[in-house]
């Protein structure tokens, strides 16, 4: 089942089930007017909104309406909690040879985790309004599990159960920012600026043999200004997502409606490109001594897609532009 | 004005206006069914939530009872957004000394911050539930002001018109999990557990004098296990609010509804006493080269009052035990 959340006026927007190839949606009904509001009820409305994700990839339905990306906020617009790992441990490995960073300890066996800001997300074809160029402005192609309530002291074993969807994002980032803020010990503030999400979130069947192992086994491609930038792989993600949900929930619950991200997809092999700027930089000066790369300029634009084996978009795509805030 | 989120089954509970002293209150009524929808409508309903506290103050409402602090959720049951300081550079300070740590660099002139999780609030009776004695379990008194929407570039000058409401909060803290966390960079997650709140939240002209130069110049007492631990003073916190909205908004919009705290309260007089066991610990440590004092135990009792220059109670009391979470 694909679910999105279209624009209503309201700050949760009015849940619409997609069908699978993207083209028409329905509203989900009172069941679950919301994204929120279908996962905090999920085990009672998710039949509900099957049969009508059946009915509607068989043009069944008379209520049935053209999918307009363009009218799509996040599939969350936004959530009570936001959690990101940094599971793909190539990458970390990558920013500590390229900066001389202390490896982190324990980092192959504790995933990395941060809490984010989900209080305003982004929709795929938002515009991303930052201040400055000068605080070194980057993308970040991710993948993220959104859990129904998840009690404390989850196992490993009992995590899976809590994926009810999968979803695509841009963690934007502003990595002139990140040092300070890394070296205090509190984790990012002023660094994460708002994420924005792929239009469309889907139940793991859709990923078919692509969601094994707690990964999301699918290539994110990226282009930068319509240029490739890389096409890296989920399934070389360090942790599965069942281990992020128990590393979450060791000392707290979770409640229904929280997110949990991979961190930026990373690859070992170099032919895989980057999601992310801050890693191509970090591979030139490992292999230049010096960063070719510059950071996203205003006016820039970002795309990414996951893609199945037959090349369909799974979660649609993000497409965006980042923009000058001082202009209003 | 003082207002309060009553039970109602609901995770969002319901609002209700609640008397000076504490005694009586009254639901919000439709305008503001909960505090998330009041602060998202602050300047529509303001006018109105005061009128009836004026009334309820004067005993003239039919449909006003008996405030039953029992009954209270915390003030803003969950929050899109929680960001908590550590703004008594005091306390910094302490820990650096005892534990030979580094300096924070820039700790004087940039305000230490990071992102709480919010989706999950105690009121001030409800048990903290928690998995292990190992972890270290302490409280953190703090003082924390909830915001209406502040845009993006937001002014320190500016940040004060946006303060609608003044909290009193337990920031329950994992001492033995929050070293490893903060060396990662990342910050905090599995060292943070659910944070609980005094059950009324006030409008800034209940304070008086005591709300100046954007601090609450107000003693917080701590009692742990009915004993004195603290009175320390808000008035020596070493940025205002107003520079902490500022600092959060600095690459991003923060949402109505938006949480930032103080960091436990500290002064520089010992005779204050502490906040937290951690800095009783790390005084114990500079004076007599280790610690003396334990971390909770399981049955503990934590009790939290800031109290107005004639004694009274501001926010009413925080009073909660720590239990075994093992235990059902």
């Amino acid at each position: 089942m694909k679910l999105a959340t279209l624009h209503d006026g309201s700050r949760d927007g009015r849940l619409v089930i997609v069908s699978t190839d993207l083209s028409r949606a329905v509203h989900a009904g009172d069941c679950a007017p919301t994204m929120q509001v279908a996962i905090e009820r999920w085990d009672n409305v998710v039949g509900e909104l099957q049969q009508r994700y059946v009915a509607l990839n068989k043009n069944q339905l008379e209520d049935a309406f053209d999918f307009d990306v363009s009218q799509a906020m996040a599939p969350l617009p936004r959530a009570w909690q936001w959690l990101d790992g940094s599971c793909f441990l190539n990458h970390g490995e990558l920013m500590q040879k390229a900066f001389h960073l202390d490896p982190i300890a324990d980092a192959d066996t504790i995933p990395l985790m941060y809490q984010g800001a989900g209080d305003d997300f982004l929709g795929s074809r938002d515009d991303i309004r930052l201040p400055s160029e000068a605080h070194g402005i980057d993308f970040e192609g991710e993948f993220a599990v959104l859990v129904d309530e998840v009690s404390m002291g989850c196992s490993t074993a009992q995590a899976m159960e809590h994926v009810k969807l999968i979803l695509q994002l841009n963690d934007i980032s502003l990595r002139a920012l990140a040092p300070r803020e890394m070296k205090t010990g509190f984790g990012f503030v002023q660094s994460k600026a708002t994420t924005s999400f792929a239009p469309v979130a889907v139940t793991p069947d859709e990923l078919g043999a692509a969601w094994s192992n707690a990964r999301i086994n699918l290539p994110l491609k990226v282009e930068w200004n319509g240029k490739w930038f890389g096409h890296p792989h989920g399934g070389e993600m360090n942790f599965g997502f069942d281990e992020l949900i128990a590393h979450a929930a060791l000392t707290r619950k979770l409640s229904a409606g929280t997110l949990i991200g991979s961190g930026t997809v990373s690859n070992a092999d170099r032919a895989a490109g980057s999601a992310c700027i801050s890693e191509r930089r970090a591979i030139e000066m490992i292999e230049h001594g010096a960063p070719k790369t510059e950071f996203m300029k205003f006016g820039d634009s970002i795309r990414m897609q996951a893609l199945l084996p037959d090349d369909a978009e799974l979660f649609g795509s993000i497409d965006q532009k980042v923009v000058n805030a001082s202009i209003k």
